[in-house]
């Protein structure tokens, strides 16, 4: 049994792949600024090779690299590892209990920011390799790894790269290593993600702010952007735009078999507790919120400033305004179509004076729950947890998956070995050993897994 | 003729007065944040002094400084001057062609924070005063004059200064000189302001900040706020809150009797002009948007904010949203009143958990067309500016006029030396040094004609 002689291995060299992870999250990485991310995409390529990958570093005009390996086995398999190692800002920094990019350890939780957003993931899929490596061992699949230094900003270039190299990128299926336990310590498996659809709306009434005792005549860019926003959506949160929901074919009749085996009550109590709600918007409880979560396509208001937002009294009428949106997207919504609709509607409610500009775009994607991939993880979880993993038809959240969908034709499992409520994307973000180590044995045994199925 | 006098003064010291209004310009006196308003009312003082007035300082707790000043003469007539030192934020600062405060001048125009609103008017009053002394000649009339630190965040303790001081303040009429020249040059004069109800409205929907993922489960209090301000306010700009125009008063026949007699179009024009408009808001044109703009309550954004409002995409569900609005009222609304009615409304629409935060009350005003001071002030503008002043019934902003009308019976004539158009509470804020010198005439002139009346 390989997976016994890594587990022997970790007892070993766990330490030393530790102390690796703490100086991958010691690199700063932060895509929303560039800062360090150059560098963080070197020590990747040198840590791979360590692990015995063929490493190269893609790069493209205006894009961060991207770091690809390869390790052929003798498999007539493969399977396409995705993960990123760029990471979010880590401001505010006065809310960190240890500078975010120290990887400070204490009673086993090592505290930075990309503990659990990826680079933990990242680092347990080097690990797995690297442990065959030192076993003398092949995988049972043959492996290749793309990772990414954009995902935090909406992976804006992954699709330039996955058209540029779509023959090299050519697997059997696609596993997104980028996610992490829930509260009981159960793998979450997502076999879909929400599409993205991200605008920034702007809208100018005068040349010039105006003294607001001008209220009657000159109209308020603030007042206008409301009206226009106040035509997109219902309260309940329904989309108000004509033919939104025209492509949406989820759920499926076996998505909804799947969403009544999942612990959702976990779940939702965890979030109620965690934001401090008595009801949920959608006004439904149980496995209809879950429904709600998963295959609602929603607006929502990311951002909205006009004026003066400062202490005090000032009476301006703002003649700018603008608000950031991001429709979450369900298979199989298009966002470039949408946006178009969107632009429609705008104008058909008299609107056309406000501006629309989209910043992201990314399609749903969705993964049967019947493929052999999704099997292979279920097994892999299942053996290294001790529990029987969460699977979920689709994700709450949105990501590139639907390049590896959609574009390459792979079925695809986004799952990962980050611990459950680990702070991502907030101040003192963390993994743990534990977690971390477990997650080199969660990679192994995937690969393990899809290397014997047959299909 | 003492007003032949103080021109020829004028042509010898009006270089002298200029380096001091600059002087003052470059005193900042920001009241939203107390920035610079002690320095700025101990400046002003030392200027008073140096004009021949018996000055006090009147200090409150929580307060700024009232600024007071006497000069008698053998008159039995006394007339009570309002002015105002502090000044709007300058924000935001990268529009400004010059810094706002360094009182920068080019080709005779002065720009500088308070140029227009209203420093050049406050030291028009003082350098009248002092060209009196210089001359040593006594003005026809006994003259007080107060001078407050907190016009532009709503004057929110003069009332109480006005309370105590009530029996200093005794005089036969007030000029609130705070206002300026219309597009052709002509003084304009408003016989009473609008009133003012200024509000924050804050909604909160959990405890923290959201991935907004959670969209279809978490309530968007961006989206909560504007479903909120949706109810309270039509597109074409009326009130939604029952009981809201219950006590509305004008406009009265004398009222729209004098509204013909104003020269609207080149109001109207040059709006339309440094706005950039190609139609009012109201609808209408000519003589009824003026009426509008002179009578209409409004209700205006001056600000709203919530979630993340930088560059790029952030993908946030905002827990917290809110909105700084000013009522604008006209006679006899009152405020206090109006603030009930407007939290009954968000009770009844279902927004009890939006929190209502009264910032500033201001009531209307109202004088009398055929009120001696608004002579006086008409034969002096009429003989400074050699054209028909401009009379309005009403103003359509704001101020602490009824303090002068309702707490201490006067009647009261809203009026100023500050250029057309001259960017006031927006970037690069301006005075010519020729509305200025014709500012201190136009003071002298209304002292002179004020005093010789007979009623």
């Amino acid at each position: 049994m390989k997976l016994d002689e890594i587990k022997s291995l970790l007892d070993k060299v766990g330490e030393e792949y530790i102390e690796d992870l703490k100086d991958f999250l010691r690199q700063p990485s932060i895509s929303a600024r560039g800062e360090g991310v150059d560098a963080c995409a070197s020590m990747l390529r040198e840590f791979m090779e360590k692990a015995g990958f063929r490493v190269e570093v893609w790069r493209m005009k205006d894009a961060n690299p991207v770091v690809y390996g390869e390790l052929y086995s003798s498999s007539s398999k493969t399977i396409l590892l995705y993960g990123h190692y760029d990471v979010q800002p880590p401001e505010p920094l006065e809310e960190w209990s240890s500078p975010p990019f120290e990887a400070v350890e204490s009673n086993g939780k090592i505290t930075a920011r990309g503990a659990a957003d990826s680079k933990s993931n990242v680092m347990a899929i080097v690990k797995a390799v690297e442990s065959y490596s030192k076993l003398g061992l092949a995988p049972s699949v043959n492996i290749k790894v793309l990772f990414e230094g954009e995902e935090e900003i909406g992976s804006p270039n992954l699709s330039r790269y996955v058209e540029a190299y779509k023959d090299r990128l050519k697997a059997d299926a696609a596993i997104c290593f980028d996610g992490g336990l829930d509260p009981k310590g159960r793998p979450e498996l997502w076999l879909g993600l929400k599409g993205m659809l991200y605008v920034e709306l702007r809208c100018r009434t005068a040349r010039v702010d105006a003294h607001s005792s001008l209220a009657p005549l000159i109209e308020n860019a603030a007042w206008r952007l409301i009206q226009a926003l106040n035509t997109l959506r219902s309260p309940d949160g329904s989309i108000l735009i004509d033919g939104w929901y025209d492509d949406v074919r989820v759920p499926t009749e076996d998505d909804l078999k799947l969403l009544e085996e999942v612990d959702y009550e976990t779940l939702l109590a965890g979030l109620k507790s965690h934001f401090n709600l008595d009801k949920f918007l959608c006004g439904v409880e149980r496995v209809e919120a879950v429904k709600k979560l998963l295959f609602q396509p929603t607006c929502n208001i990311a951002g909205i400033n006009a004026g003066y937002t400062g202490p005090g009294v000032k009476t301006v009428l703002p003649r700018d305004a603008y608000v950031k949106i991001d429709f979450r997207l369900v298979y199989d919504q298009n966002p470039y179509k949408l946006l178009e609709n969107l632009k429609k509607h705008l104008k058909a409610k008299g609107f056309e004076d406000i501006e629309v500009k989209a910043l992201n775009f990314l399609e749903p994607s969705k993964t049967p729950p019947s493929a052999p991939i999704v099997r292979a993880v279920s097994i892999a979880a299942s053996e290294v947890y001790q529990s029987k993993p969460q699977i979920y038809p689709n994700s709450p959240g949105s990501g590139p998956d639907y390049l590896f969908t959609k574009r390459l034709g792979l079925n695809s499992v986004w799952t990962g070995c980050a611990p459950p409520l680990s702070n991502a994307h907030a101040p003192n973000e963390y993994t743990t050993r534990d977690a971390f180590l477990k997650g080199i044995l969660f990679v192994s045994s995937i690969m393990e897994n899809y290397g014997c199925i047959e299909y």
